[in-house]
């Protein structure tokens, strides 16, 4: 898909942000950036799920327990995954090198890479990398670290909120790349969230989960969960609020912002999926859980045969309710329904007839679908995931030689 | 993959067989098979596990418990799935029109489909099919049978196995069509068994599952199990044979038999899949447990990134790794390997050096490669798969705009 973001200015109170080309991409783009607070900040996060994890997430994990850091380092063009006590070593030596220059502990920082798995990172590029981001810190450099941390992806992903609580604005920007496990060797989601916002470990755990679950887990290009993916984000406190919980007013209102604001890259991330043309949004309803629309709506967004009918513009309700009824979860097919963009094709086990499909056809041409899928069991559990189409282009990329 | 495969007659003692057009296909194609034993026969299978089931399967699940039948009927180019009771009417009256044509009972006769999912069946079409059928039924008539039940099948799929038992040569003669559901708005994998052994149901039974287990339950294309999927065996008891359990030598010759007859029909189906060039043998070692290895080896198989890479010749061992990691299974990143095409790209942990990987390369150009991953958990759990490549001509054949 075509899409443009307007790159206005994004700054957060007390952060500093730099993007480098340090020479680990072969092509000279930018490939490292940092994200420093001035001021040790809470931290919390979330990792790949996936048992082989790239060293950058393994040292996360032992850190992201302190639940404080001051900077995050990303490296782009290799994933430091597979590369056993070698990738440890480079890992452990950017973070050191960070640290000496901030003149803080080495624990309060946070790497990340994207890349290629496999190949240890080149240590000498990285610490020349980290020497000139580290001299490029810039309150004005959010942008800069944006670019730095794509590999594959055709637009730097960013945006920002700014929302009262705890009497104080305070702003809240996000950066992202990458769409799971999309590109050619390359792995990854990663997203760098930073906010001036006084917010402690506990809460700020509990915010990016919630907001995780509704945004960047609810997204799919083509199922594979990568070796790298990282969600972090540090809160400075250094718009002075008021402490406030996830359950007051101005919790859910800071919570809203910080969800709408994932949920504004999830979609950017998805619209940039490899080869991708069009993306469909996917909500199950009429489960007997919330996980098992899920489930449902999973199998629907990676089934094979949807995701090529949706290249297609083909309102194929038939391939729908076939990834409905494998995916493990109660459903009644004498009571299941699918509406796509606004028409009903299948209702109640009853197909429509000839010219209301080509309605739906009509519909199907636009960049975004809504799929409304109802399992039929009368349950009320519910669950919305967006997918991207599978294209020949997808295919192509994907399969040029590349190792 | 272009294949051939030679059809020399083929025949099972006390069989009779059919295929006829009958106009449910449009192209005029054959469309119609019948597959009738002279004599009660024991009867076993295995359905689809999706939860919407098209009519015919509802009706072989009310039967197959009784254990025996004598006929089965099947037609291709409408699936009878999404239909109501539309479609158990159709369904119904097929078989009672085969049952009263035979002078059997109803219930003697198990009804197959497959094609276009959510369009009732041409009832007056069906009739005049089944009437043709009935006449044209033969003992030299398995391979117009086996050309009755293809959709989109390049090819009809069959084999013969002749194996001694219980004191006389049996034959077991297998067709099949399809490979999961690969294509547009057609659904399912079916299978018809003849046999002249005399085998008692619950035997029966226990032979067939442990076939499909290994052969067409060790196959994927694209990972969606169709609303018709089905697999029956028929066993007419013509050879005369003594009894024998599945545990004794004459069982494990035939279930040796039968299984090799199924593997090679599940080849055959992966080699057909849709748009694909080469296929992969995923076997999965060093797990916890077959259940484990199972898993593993699915989530290789239908990893899309796996499937491109292997349409690009691509030794892309971190995809491998990547696809292992994330199929919730216990795995050890250190002591993880991956050997493909015979190259150990990956030792424990350790990726091998350049020039190995382009060795690997080379020999992924073959039509067939071998993939052998160990988990590393030093369990004795191993599990194989066959997959297909992903291709721009799958995407393409099932994105044209076919509802």
């Amino acid at each position: 898909m075509k899409l443009e973001i307007r790159e206005t200015p994004i700054a957060v109170p007390g952060f500093l942000f730099a993007g480098v080309a340090c020479g680990i991409k072969p092509s000279g783009k930018p490939d490292l950036a940092l994200v420093v607070s001035d001021v040790p900040a809470a931290a919390a996060g979330v990792v790949t799920r996936n048992r082989v994890k790239a060293a950058p997430v393994r040292i996360v994990m032992e850190r992201l327990g302190r639940g404080r850091a001051q900077a995050v380092v990303i490296n782009s063009g290799n994933a430091n995954a597979c590369t056993g006590a070698a990738g440890m070593r480079v890992a452990r030596a950017a973070c050191a090198q960070v640290a000496a220059g901030l003149g803080i502990d080495a624990r309060a920082v946070l790497p990340c890479a994207t890349g290629k798995i496999g190949v240890v990172p080149p240590a000498v590029r990285m610490r020349t990398g980290v020497a000139a981001a580290l001299d490029a810190l810039d309150d004005s450099g959010f942008w800069r670290a944006a670019r730095a941390i794509m590999t594959t992806d055709a637009f730097p992903k960013a945006g920002v909120r700014r929302v009262r609580v705890g009497g104080r604005i305070v702003t809240l920007a996000a950066m992202a790349k990458g769409a799971g496990m999309i590109a050619p060797d390359m792995a990854t989601l990663l997203v760098a969230i930073a906010t001036d916002a006084a917010i402690p470990a506990p809460a700020l755990r509990t915010f990016v989960r919630a907001a995780v679950a509704t945004s960047f887990n609810a997204i799919t290009v083509d199922g594979d969960c990568s070796t790298n993916d990282t969600v972090l984000m540090l809160a400075n406190g250094v718009a002075g609020n008021a402490r406030f919980t996830p359950a007051s007013a101005d919790g859910r209102r800071f919570q809203r912002a910080l969800s709408g604001l994932l949920g504004e890259l999830a979609d950017l991330v998805v619209a940039d999926g490899e080869g991708a043309t069009r993306r469909m949004r996917i909500t199950v309803v009429g489960a007997r859980t919330a996980a098992d629309a899920r489930r449902a709506a999973r199998a629907i967004g990676e089934s094979q045969l949807v995701k090529t009918a949706l290249f297609g513009a083909d309102p194929n309700w038939g391939r729908i309710a076939c990834a409905a009824g494998y995916a493990g979860v109660p459903l009644d097919p004498d009571r299941l329904s699918v509406v796509i963009a606004g028409v009903a094709v299948l209702r109640c086990g009853a197909p429509a007839a000839p010219a209301v499909v080509a309605r739906a056809a009509r519909g199907m041409r636009a960049a975004a679908v809504e799929l409304t899928v109802d399992l039929g069991t009368g349950g009320r559990g519910a669950a919305a995931l967006t997918a991207s189409d599978l294209t020949p282009a997808y295919v192509k990329f994907n399969s040029d030689y590349s190792t």
